[in-house]
């Protein structure tokens, strides 16, 4: 296959068209490179605002845009959907599912998957929301279970469909919970006169003692108090032990009967296969050196979420956000280039700009830098920054008439059920069981 | 099950929240009835904006609003998500996937479906295109294939990817035609520059000479022309005989090679079980007398494109678009309720408020009454009326800045695959025949 706008300039390949790979490509605008990008979608999906998606209130491709639009003006970049199957240093080239691609210069930016910590029950029964797919499935689910619980005549039978479990109260946990909060607050019974708000309850799971681990303790006590405030419940410093897609088991005992969990407990790193084992570090991350190389390579870099930059400094490497993605995406392009030019590399080194989660309506944390503020302002900060960081200016303007039609109305998004999804549950999986056993 | 908002009131079951269904219940708020609606799915679609979903120019959920929502404030009113199997008129009750439910008034709004003419071949290789998903099925088989496309080495290969053949030049084909054509125009080379725009060839067959048949002659030769100044090519008088998934062959043996055909040919009403067959006309409608009520009863009604109101001066009945539907709901709902008050019925009568198509940017044909015009002036009253006519302030305003940012842009639309598609191939199909024979 023939990548090449320019055949006397070496090919970086790309693997991933997240933050990084994003940031990666546009640096390589205009300088003596071919670029191509391979990702198994065609869109970049800005992931802050996925937890929308699910919850009903945004479209998911309100959230993303296409890659080839993207660099629809920049001439030396390629664009492929493929899915990357292994690397292989030594001849260099990647292993993908449309063929072997040889490459010059290799950037692996292939993100985070969710981490059930080998827990198979849980993979297998609760909603992971790491995908616009899997966002649409935790919808559907969402809104067949309430119309289902329309349907059960005694309050004990409605119980599992209106009991929603969220497992991890990071930014994304918290969220959900706010969200679903809002919907219990102020949309059930208007949507569903049958029901009543008292019977739908909201769990916010973590084995923590607190919500937003990483964040300031004033942002994780404003966030626990405005949740309490919302009437979400709280069950922090909370294991899970098991989930049978029915009952929800924690350690100690206690159990909760749901069809609802939602798991964002944990991620890790999504590594193409052919990366040495001893290069794979906590959370599987491929261990880099302050140039984003893979540690014993020149011309394999990685970057964001599956990589991990270990320094004195930085013992785990940096925390796998956005804003890691797109600034290591940066320097490895400008390393690629220097390597070309025969100029020194240049050290990573991350800003941290902060960092901020919204809870509901007129509420908000924010850490930025030693300033930590939270309710109306930060909430206004946040729409701000996630409003002008969306890719495409149709998408800009799209999320904000729905930010502000739900802000008047109490009553936002569509909330339709385009396609069924099909939940496993304990009794398929035993009905399955039973019939591979026949 | 209990429906009652007044146990002292009948009990009207509509089926389907399509334009009739939606007209008829908003007709019965404070009226002294229990409206329950059955619908498959949670929302009401607005179809005729349909194809613009399925070329990626607007989110499916911009044409589609929530039935709980829409009716969140009308007090008699009641929703289920559930398919009717059939309809037990003797016991005066519908069979539902939750369960029989007993009616006092049945009002049939299930619209049609797509018509294969009994075609299997066709019915499994072909795209039909009468539902959000099978819409959206259209977006992805698409954009799938001008991937797909981009990895072929030479013209030939690529061939059957790039043809893309439109059958049934009714408004909905034609609509297609000038959305594919304008993508072939503006977009293909800007999203994939390997590609050239001569190798995407767009066919819109019909077995009439002429497209949009029903209207005047006017708007089809102005249609046609619009058609073919954007290179569009016109398959009229021709009879589709076969397609095997990758060729499609008409009569007198004329092919082309493609992977891409649309099949708009014709519709068919979806009818019940439970309806006598003699009760059954043209085009698998129920044939109902001048008050909307089904042939023989005086509690079941049927409206819209599932009905055939068979008189002198409409020996087919009414033709199947929207408008029908909307002022036959009315009907129904003010039928019933003078049953139920002991007032004469009021005959159905339609009034034709004209029909018109859009072609592309600029370029449409009205037929309003004796009024005819084609061009800018059509395709501004075009968008206004479809504007004003999506249901919720929320959809209007997106669809709007949608329409802007694509009339602006020349490069409107996200065109994401979010759920890969699986098409039907004939090698695929003879592959499962074969491990089924094993």
């Amino acid at each position: 296959m023939d990548f090449a706008y320019n055949t006397k300039f070496p090919l970086v390949v790309i693997i991933g068209g997240g933050f990084g790979g994003i940031e990666a490509a546009k640096k390589f605008k205009n300088k003596p490179v071919n670029v191509l990008m391979l990702d198994k979608n065609n869109y970049h999906g800005f992931w802050p605002l996925l937890y929308q998606v699910a919850m009903g209130s945004l479209e998911c491709e309100s959230i993303a845009f296409s890659l080839r639009k993207k660099f629809d003006n920049q001439k030396n970049f390629r664009f492929r959907v493929a899915e990357v199957k292994g690397v292989n240093p030594v001849g260099k080239y990647v292993e993908t599912s449309i063929g072997d691609i040889a490459y010059d210069y290799l950037v692996i930016a292939t993100g985070s998957t969710t981490n059930f910590f080998g827990n198979k029950d849980i993979e297998r029964y609760a909603m992971p929301m790491k995908t616009i797919p899997e966002a649409l499935n935790i919808r559907y689910l969402i809104l067949q279970n309430l119309e289902a619980a329309v349907l059960k005549a005694s309050k004990e039978e409605r119980e599992p469909y209106l009991n929603f479990v969220l497992v991890g109260a990071g930014p994304t946990g918290v969220e959900l919970a706010g969200s679903l909060a809002e919907i219990r607050n102020h949309i059930l019974t208007k949507d569903y006169p049958e029901l009543k708000k008292e019977e739908m309850k909201v769990y916010l799971v973590d084995f923590l003692p607190k919500v937003l681990g990483p964040m300031s303790e004033e942002a994780s006590k404003a966030a626990e108090k405005f949740l309490r405030g919302m009437g979400v419940e709280l069950l922090l410093g909370t294991k899970v032990e098991s989930y049978d897609g029915e009952t929800i088991v924690f350690e100690g005992g206690k159990s909760i009967r749901t069809m609802n969990v939602i798991w964002s407990a944990g991620v890790m790193g999504q590594i193409p296969a052919g990366i040495d084992k001893e290069k794979i570090v906590r959370g599987n991350r491929i261990k880099t050196n302050v140039y984003c190389q893979v540690d014993g390579f020149t011309d394999i870099f990685a970057i964001g979420d599956v990589a991990a930059s270990i320094t004195e400094k930085t013992p785990n490497g940096h925390p796998g956000v956005a804003q890691v993605a797109m600034q290591q995406g940066v320097n490895v392009a400008e390393n690629i280039l220097n390597i070309i030019e025969n100029k020194p590399l240049e050290a990573f080194s991350y800003f941290d700009k902060g960092s901020m989660a919204t809870i509901g309506r007129n509420k908000a944390v924010a850490d930025i830098g030693k300033i930590k503020f939270q309710g109306f302002f930060a909430w206004l900060t946040w729409m701000f920054i996630h409003l002008i960081s969306l890719m495409g200016g149709r998408n800009r303007w799209i999320v904000f008439i729905n930010w502000v039609a739900s802000y008047v109305s109490y009553n936002g998004g569509n909330r339709l059920i385009i396609r069924k999804f099909v939940k496993e549950t304990a009794d398929a999986q035993k009905n399955a069981v039973t019939k591979a056993d026949q």
